[in-house]
């Protein structure tokens, strides 16, 4: 049986009369959406066009909470305690299924937003606040992490855990990502950006800007939607990976 | 078998660092409770509080959804159209939902606060859109109503309905509510809201103004928690319900 | 001495990490710019921005205050008294005004936004409520407004007022609008847009779906800058005005 | 001449249907207010209204900006630059311009409000922002501040400031304030917050817990309006040092 990989991306991120990314046309190359639950972006009435869309077409629905901070996009740290990060995620994943459920679905996944998916990874009590609100209201869900704080938590509280590949981004030669702050940081080269997200996945190994070959597991790869071109490059992406064979699906269908 | 009722309020009104009401008094007295779900009050840590109280006494935890409208308070028609309040009705039940799931308990009734609320009552368009959101997401919800469209929305859907009995207003000889500009509309004596309520519950009667006897079904007596004395009267009600042989518990332990 | 005539748009519109239009380049076609203060669009730096941008061109800066209703933008009837009205308006007017005054400049005229615009055509409380508001701040504010309650309020204050020509909605006989329910009520054509404007100001007539020459009053012509074409549209008409010779101009620097 | 001094609190910190503190018995003592601006606290109808009366009662008009952050009111860290703290103070104060203008007073002092209070002492890249911020609005604008990076600001910006005391705490022998988190940081004793408010006031001292006699400035003692039982102490310190012949007044109207 061949390789499988999902590919996800954040959606609904607009709120009231604005909108951010083209979702339908990014919708039509994903296998999975990090849907906004009202907290950074989206609304209801956005959700639950979101879920909609994602329904018609197969695409695996996720919660995708933040900080309650909209003028912000949720990429500030407000200082929240960890019983704030367990209720505000709590909050907003139930709202999300709802909806789902009122359209007959559910929500499969769980990706912590901007600057609480940051935290996450690193901070103890925020990823087990995060992991066990989610296996308490729905011990299905699959959690979507890079290897850190909150992947360990939700293993610990026997929760599937996706583990996300950055494929436009830099790496040192220790595994780490390249700070955003340095040169080089973030590949924006189209083409580059295609092969290496296809040896990720394929051959399971990124190469540093040293030149090592790094082991990394991948089990869904975030492709951007909130640029020019990203529809574009995500289609790409997502030819790559099929002409070698990979077969596009969500988390739900086949991850153990 | 004795008569049972329900003795319900509205609760977690607070927003933030700002509180409304004693609710912790309040919880001893009720055997339900409507919960804030954020649009007009509430937050994600008054809910999670609020849930843990009700659970801890036994109180049957009601989702209270509104229109968006934070400051004021819910009081205002935002000239929603009824698909918005669908969405904005699964985004609150949902989110009150997945805070009871994480302690264990689950939603039980549903009951649209203030201006929503009045409209659900004689608007099909909005009430039919509660009702089938209600509905699709769980079937044994009740959802609490005062006669009208609501309630027929709420059946036509399959749903259980308990109809709310409110005993500090005065009623006119035809069944209707005695409309607020008018004089003597509002009843503020304890002692006589007590008696009425009795009556209405015990005898399936309330007077109105005109001193004719009307027939009123009544599953849940509404008693008001934020004004002085509100805990006090819900007590006196309380005990003289319980005086006359009629039981206090949760409409989802009795109602058909 | 040859005609003058105010190119006006709406600007300003995002919100945290949203934008609406292309200010920037909008703001190199117009000679006065209504700025969103918060309520429905806007944010303090989105309105520091727009107020630099508009100093360094010498765009006259003009309130455009709303209900406070962000995620309906500020289009939905809240349902306020006369009195909050009166409070909303002062709050963002002075808000605005303070960011031009860190600037060395000054807001020099004023122009409700969306629903509020709407009603204070209409509703003599909030256009009273409105043109005193402004009054008591600032006596040389110029208010925009249609012929209507607005109009004669601020006049009845002693304040200038700019009357708003609209070259994109077709006219009935009398003078009104075509509802925009109706076929044809909004006109896209850009030619046909730029021509009516050329006449509505060189000749004072506008000519309505019956074939009617209307007369019309026009300081100042509002132009949109929200949808695809808005700044080349934008550009066809300032073009099409300055060909007949008419002059471009702020109302603060000339308007009786 | 006796002595002189201001009595402030902060007030109008309800916001929609809540409310903090008893504004109105509190203002018949203070002879300041420190007025939320509706960033943490406060609403323009709350603002309007807190304005009208101060006016009545010849209590000056402070405005209290804040992070934007009503629900932690603003007492956490957004980690914003120096140029949103500028911004955001900015059409605070405006919004509290307009409103006192309005009914024909002014804001005569600045005083930030919770984190950014503390804040304001520390950074000086906020305080430069602030002091300018207030000195290019109105450089007769009084800041309200302790000694620190906000005083120093103001004072290269040739802005008067209003130094405040702080009698209900608890002083280290080096004049610091010992910290919230040790046994006796706040005093609480009604008797005692009076005695030394007016040793600090009229001999200029007061004495830390290891007992010795710190030298203090003061302009304003700030009392708190929050607590059971504060427009009590409130009128205990205002009878305190009248007894003394300290006359108590707003600092605009005698700060040189």
């Amino acid at each position: 049986m061949g390789r499988k990989i999902d590919l996800v991306a954040d959606l609904g991120e607009g709120f009231g009369p604005w909108r951010m990314g083209d979702d339908s046309a990014l919708l039509d190359v994903l296998s999975s959406a990090n849907i906004a639950c009202g907290f950074h972006a989206g609304d209801p009435q956005i959700m639950d066009q979101t879920v909609r869309e994602c329904i018609a077409r197969g695409v695996g629905i996720g919660a995708h909470p933040s900080f309650p901070d909209r003028q912000g996009f949720g990429r500030r740290d407000m200082g929240l305690t960890a019983e704030e990060v367990r209720t505000d995620v709590l909050y907003q994943l139930g709202a999300l299924q709802a909806v789902a459920a009122y359209h007959g679905s559910a929500v499969t996944h769980l990706a912590p937003h901007g600057r609480l998916g940051n935290l996450v990874a690193v901070r103890e009590d925020y990823a087990a606040a995060v992991a066990e609100a989610a296996r308490r209201v729905d011990p299905e869900l699959i959690v979507l992490a890079q290897d850190g704080a909150l992947a360990d938590a939700a293993r610990a509280q026997g929760l599937r855990v996706g583990i996300v590949g950055i494929a436009d981004r830099a790496y040192e030669d220790d595994g780490t990502l390249v700070r955003r702050s340095e040169p080089g940081a973030v590949i924006h080269d189209a083409e580059e950006i295609r092969r290496r997200t296809v040896r990720m996945v394929v051959d399971g190994v990124i190469e540093s800007r040293g030149g090592v070959q790094i082991p990394v597991a991948c089990d869904t790869v975030l492709v951007h939607g909130d640029t020019a071109g990203a529809v574009a490059l995500a289609k790409q992406i997502r030819a790559g990976l099929e002409a070698e064979g990979v077969e596009i699906a969500p988390l739900a269908d086949w991850l153990q």
